[in-house]
């Protein structure tokens, strides 16, 4: 089966399954795994693995506009694991993120495997369905960060400017230690009609969102905002690759009737209106089809 | 570090963990994961992992009281598994044990992962801590069935006679298809006055209630109900080590001051008095010292 087969098997067996988090009462849930070799390798430090693992199931309920409450943790551990860094770096991270770890469950296992479930509440959810024709299309920060820090991890540049290493340094922590936009999601839920987290990539997202309000949307490139440093570095990556079908973001993807200027004031904070929701059940990238170009799940693994 | 150093770090960091599920508010909450090579191999049938991936859960559900609300599944998708026969099972489980699967994770991976959370509702959470010195201390079912059958699974009887496969088959299907006790959980809700599922075994999870209880056990070994025909078989099973020391029974062991006989009328069905709660901290079976002797999840890994 492909990924779109099986997601369509999903949605008609559980019907709540679809959204970045599952609505019960004035709850939000939501699950996230992390594998070895598949969602990073053991060359990420320790203690980037445990906040990554809480901070994408937070990005989730962010995107929801839910508040934090609680979250378990099952752990598959392997030899090389340092499980006391794993777990002070997890205390740290719920402390900051203002989440309680209740439950947990451990296994031996011979490559890491870390599952969180978070529990948000949410009296009104922000869903991925309420975009209307006329909407703009906002991201929360500049994207394309994560997708060329993975790329610096993966082939460090040679001998960088002063310059350059910055960028690199600072894309390369955006990809391994992503800030879920708690904050920003909570103050959107007066303010915006939809909402997902770009997880799996711009071009991907955005026809997520799409799809489950019924439009289409309009996109121009120049709007969209860059990774800091990124356009200007000359290091070798494909910008345009990683800005629009760059995963693992945790940026907010979000559609508001207001404009930028004025919800920017609401939220106090920057946020980028990069176009428009459309009737057209389509998505363009200044006038020409922007195909979802993302990151595929049931991609093969490599091992 | 040990399993038992781990977990002394765990409830250090996060002081809920410890009982069969977290209780928040009048939720409960619980996660278990399965992994092949360390719970399961792919020679068991598709659909029984996916049942059994549920009702671990639901037998922590069960042993806290609570009534099932809602529970989320990360997969790990390895090649081989039948992803349409899998989710059907799982669908027919979520209906038959009334939880509802609201919400989902999937990633490739080179063996299955099922990692799943469950949710319920308990208004009085029965806790493992609440038992008293004079209680009599009970098992919901008879044991001893689950570890046999993983004998018989990894190497079965030659030629048995028809009375034996009977007792292989029904041992086997204890082991791989265990019925989570969710009425009588809920029913002893008001009854007893601690609870735990037998999952590392009745020598051990006896030591975890006692300890909890602050408290110890006197066990009569003849009390203990042993899965029926395996004691009469002669099928080469260690009848007392399975039945002392065999994991993955989901039974519950708990206790109440109430004697068998009103137990049972109470609860509408045969339970089983196996001894009495102490204030010598020390568990005894038949006045002797019994050592908690059951799985350990942190044994070294088979591949």
């Amino acid at each position: 089966m492909s990924e779109a087969e099986i997601v369509a098997k999903l949605r008609a067996l559980f019907p709540r399954v679809g959204d970045d988090a599952a609505v019960v009462g004035e709850q939000v849930i939501t699950t996230d795994m992390l594998l070895e070799d598949v969602d990073f390798t053991r060359a990420i430090e320790t203690r980037f693995l445990a906040r990554k693992s809480l901070a994408v199931n937070l990005s989730d309920l962010a995107a929801m506009g839910a508040k934090p409450l609680h979250a378990v943790i099952a752990l598959g551990v392997p030899p090389w694991l340092d499980v006391d860094a794993f777990f002070d770096a997890l205390k740290e991270a719920a402390v900051e993120w203002r989440i309680e770890i209740v439950g947990g469950d451990l296994s031996r296992a011979d490559k890491l495997i870390i599952s969180v479930t978070a529990v948000g509440e949410a009296k009104q959810p922000l869903l991925r369905s309420g975009a209307k024709p006329g909407d703009r299309l906002y991201v929360s920060r500049p994207i394309g960060g994560s997708a060329a820090g993975l790329q610096f991890l993966q082939k460090p540049p040679q001998t960088p400017l002063f310059t350059q290493r910055e960028v690199v340094e600072s894309a390369i922590r955006r990809h391994v230690d992503p800030e879920p936009e708690l904050d920003l999601g909570q103050k959107l839920v007066a303010i915006a009609t939809a909402c997902i987290d770009i997880s799996d990539g711009l071009s991907t997202d955005v026809h997520h969102l799409c799809e489950a309000s019924g439009v289409g949307a309009a996109i121009e490139r120049a709007r969209i905002p860059v990774f800091p440093g990124l356009g200007e570095a000359r290091l070798g990556i494909d910008v345009r690759q990683a800005v629009l079908h760059g995963g693992e973001e945790y940026a907010l993807l979000f559609t508001s009737a207001l404009r930028e200027a004025e919800l920017s004031a609401k939220v106090r904070r920057p946020v980028y209106a990069i176009g428009r929701i459309t009737r057209e059940r389509e998505v363009l990238l200044d006038g020409a089809k922007l195909a979802p170009g993302g990151w595929d799940h049931f991609a093969p693994v490599s091992s």
